[in-house]
């Protein structure tokens, strides 16, 4: 059993400060074995990034905070409150925008390796990329 | 995309509400084809039940409420609460105990149905196993 608390996370290598604006909480990455990884990502508000997973499957849940979801496939533009969660089952490409601060939790299938930063499309590399790079 | 909201699930069959006494809303399940299943799961003030996933990695974020895990394989004790997520990395026996109503975000791989229920070791069947049941 692995204990991990957000507060052993946070000025460690496991706390990633985007140059965006977001902190995402790495409590579970590719070398915990889980076969997924899970995050806890803080989106400030007014912050709105462009993101495109091609290489993931990601499921985020929001316990706190509003903002919306640009679906950018449809246009479509869908509200973020808590006990909403939004599922990029097709590699959608989105927008994601904070009304007030957000909190989220987030699970990526294939786990992510820690590593990664977004690239030009907003995607994270697989690790295969990444050591190409 | 899809967007899964708590309102939408209550009342129907992806609120499973527990003998035990727990309710768990069913976010993603294997249907959804994420690789992963994700719920929340709401367990009240003192409650405490035994658990084993023989069959299933789980990791468990909490962001509201405390109480506390026991690793029946060691025996150790570990505080739970808000920021805490606990990792069932080597499918380990576990007491899940609430002080204050706990809010538990779970994702679990492989992915469950929606169709199990907990057998007599706390644990989770397989597909194949449900249906050979």
């Amino acid at each position: 059993m692995k204990i991990v608390r957000i507060e052993d996370l946070t000025g460690g290598e496991r706390e990633v400060i985007s140059p965006a604006g977001w902190t995402s909480f790495r409590f579970l990455l590719k070398s915990d074995n889980m076969g997924f990884s899970m995050h806890e990502t803080v989106f400030p508000p007014g912050l709105e990034v462009q993101m495109w997973y091609k290489n993931h499957l990601e499921a985020v849940y929001c316990y706190q905070g509003t903002g919306e979801i640009t679906d950018l496939e449809t246009d479509e533009k869908h509200d973020i409150k808590p006990g909403t969660l939004y599922a990029l089952d097709k590699h959608d490409r989105h927008i994601l925008k904070a009304h007030t601060e957000l909190r989220l939790v987030c699970t990526f299938n294939p786990p992510v390796t820690g590593r990664e930063i977004h690239d030009k499309d907003g995607a994270y590399a697989l690790p295969e990329q990444n050591e190409e790079s």
